[in-house]
């Protein structure tokens, strides 16, 4: 068994992966070129990246792939999207041109609030603590004028603060719940800030002016974000969703809607069902630099908001027209954090043509969407298989080094035969024999 | 407006950069040198990345680093994490190295069961349909065979299957509920072939036996997986948690406690304390090759299975025991999949010791557990905004490329002062004046 390490953050990148290499690798030679070939030939670049985050020693790769023909409100856009499962991106790129003739995305955000809460315990009288709070609350503001003055500037700040009395569900407990508006910031440090401040204040005043002992637990933003909400949405006459995969546009549309309304129902679909809308989701947070545990917490605990986890999107069929959307809250920031410091992140976008924080709102619901179009349209006519299989197959062809001549022979094998691990594995020994 | 294209995903990878450069890139000297920067060397090992996914242009960097000193069931492990964020494998590291010397964590893997489903229609009645399941029950099983042959030969391959009237819910609708056992495969495509074989020779089979019209709607599996469960747990007397942070051992207890409980009963909290969860466990999942976001909607439909939205951590103060424990829905591989294609992966099974679908969902919860007590215990004892200050600070320092010098009298002058970003910039321009 290695022994514990001590000092391991103080130690150089070099040392760091030498240790690693002396404690868990045999074939050190090759463990080292390997974790050496992913770093950048650009030193200042690679070190960039290195100080992101602690105890470096190389990048992980992700594909950054782009969706293209995307026609959200009448513009054109081109997403970049950073994601290691395959079809996603094609997935996206086929609902984009699918759409594109048929009017394309419509978005609209519905709002922008973002939130916070001092939790704390207090002891005594809750008639007296709302009294004391109502004094105090100008001091809240006071308190944090320097951390909100520019946001001010901008139209963005502190919405408001409450007072809530949480003690029915665990005894002495309360909340200063507080509401922000960031603007183009996710706002993460700005509201943990303020949120501090509020803390100090409100704890330093209380001495004096209560009976009760006032303890606070923890200040934090909470990722929790109903009231930051973007609606996207497609819909055309069912006629017009004949295409070569759809003969038969209305069985599709009856088809299509019945698999939307057994992900509302039934929690064991919905969590796979919002699961491929995070895949498109997801994607687009990671190339444009924001925090994709952060959204999946938000967007999930979401989808059980009426108590039981459901799904995310929404399908109607209204005389003769087909409509399918979806309603996410998404707190997103295009300024501040990787976004000015990430290359491909400022890259990217770039290539979304430098979106507000609203803007990019609507695009990552889109693809959410598009993601979800693609998805259920597949499950209900030809099955995922067909597709994942081809994928499947190439995987391990690859993996084996296949050549050219190899692989169109075995595509051409597994058109009629069962495309399993092993099943690959022996067609290929059986053609190199 | 850009114009749409047609056949993208057709065009050669440098064509397809060239078409995005000439549609939204005004430097595109630049932007094309950027993206080329980050082609990997060796190109044969690009190739093998650009072709994971569909339109690949290049690979986004996401860090990976280590945090040593994890002390599972008494064996020494170092945890490969790739994530964006900071600060979270320092936290990692912090809490591996606190446990170490207080009995290290222990682990259990509680169930490992997978679950898939074919949704259908039937209009006919329930009690025939019943009988006609209990008929062809054996059918499915043999329509399975070659799928399942290596999988049953490991000891693994279906469970069970069972028919589901979900009618009250939707008129007409009924499930074919399969559990699977797929041993360290994460079992997406075995699991979903299956489904899709049942779904196949449960309609042929149902034109002769029912008099009611029976429609497949679709066969997938699901990402909800409350049997495939793993708990990871550390404790110790409350005494022994007396450290250089913690002065006060039985109060920090009774505040972490409490900051646990509130999580417990309040939705806002609670999914800002289970991201934090998620930024140990979606770093471990990407390093080792599996699929966040089905890992993260599987958790979070967990995280609300009692029909309100609530903490994946509890924690109890008993005879002076304090103990603080995570269970949660992992369904992971250690093979197949990316696990065997991306170099990186296999170097990060290969630091874990070529772990089992088993000892790895043990090792992502630990990832998990030890993130949100480094959260918890930093959220009540000094707040989180000390530390992101700091990397806060640093990241518009290397923003700005400070040299050495200008970082460290800054560093000195922030220790006073509020670091908001226009702060910062201000200072930087002072000192360069």
């Amino acid at each position: 068994m290695p022994n514990p390490i001590s000092g391991f953050s103080k130690l150089s990148k070099i040392e760091k992966i030498e240790w690693l290499l002396d404690t868990y690798f045999s074939d050190k030679e090759s463990a080292r070129a390997l974790v050496k070939q992913y770093w950048n030939s650009d030193e200042k670049l690679q070190k960039l990246h290195d100080e992101f985050i602690e105890n470096t020693i190389t990048n992980f790769y992700l594909p950054l792939g782009v969706a293209p023909n995307f026609k959200i409100n009448d513009k054109l856009f081109t997403i970049p999207m950073a994601i290691e499962e395959s079809s996603v991106v094609a997935a996206a790129s086929k609902s984009a041109k699918f759409w594109l003739d048929r009017g394309g995305f419509k978005t609209e955000v519905i709002s922008t609030e973002k939130i916070g809460q001092v939790h704390f315990m207090y002891n005594g009288d809750a008639e007296a603590l709302q009294h004391y709070f109502e004094c105090v609350k100008p001091k809240l503001f006071e308190a944090t004028s320097d951390i909100t003055k520019n946001m001010r500037r901008r139209g963005g700040g502190i919405l408001d603060i409450e007072l809530r009395n949480k003690s029915e569900g665990l005894d002495n407990y309360y909340q200063l719940h507080a509401t922000f508006e960031t603007l183009d910031a996710m706002g993460a440090n700005f509201i943990n800030s303020c949120l501090e401040a509020f803390a100090k204040t409100f704890q330093s005043e209380a001495k004096d002016q209560l009976d009760g002992d006032l303890e606070i637990v923890m200040s934090i933003l909470s990722n929790y974000v109903p009231n930051c909400l973007v609606r996207a949405e497609v819909s055309c006459p069912i006629s017009e969703l004949a295409s070569k995969d759809i003969s038969n546009p209305q069985l599709f549309a009856n088809k299509f809607k019945q698999a939307v309304n057994i992900a509302e129902i039934e929690p064991y679909r919905a969590v796979t069902h919002n699961k491929g809308i995070m895949n498109g989701i997801d994607a687009v947070v990671l190339a444009t630099g924001n925090d994709f545990r952060a959204v999946e917490a938000g967007v999930h605990a979401y989808a059980s908001r009426d108590g039981k986890y459901s799904s995310l999107t929404h399908c109607s069929i209204e005389d003769d027209t087909f409509k399918f959307w979806i309603e996410i809250p998404l707190a997103l920031g295009t300024v501040g954090g990787l976004t000015s410091l990430h290359p491909l992140v400022k890259f990217s976008l770039e290539m979304l043509e430098k979106p507000s924080a609203r803007d990019l709102m609507q695009i990552v619901a889109v693809a959410g969407l598009a993601q979800n179009f693609a998805a259920v349209k597949s499950l209900t006519t030809t099955g995922i298989q067909e597709g994942h299989m081809k994928m499947h197959l190439m995987n391990i062809l690859n993996q084996f080094e296949a050549t050219t001549d190899e692989k169109t022979a075995l595509i051409e094998h597994f058109k009629i035969n069962v495309v399993t691990h092993s099943a690959v594995v022996e067609a290929i020994e059986k053609l190199r024999r």
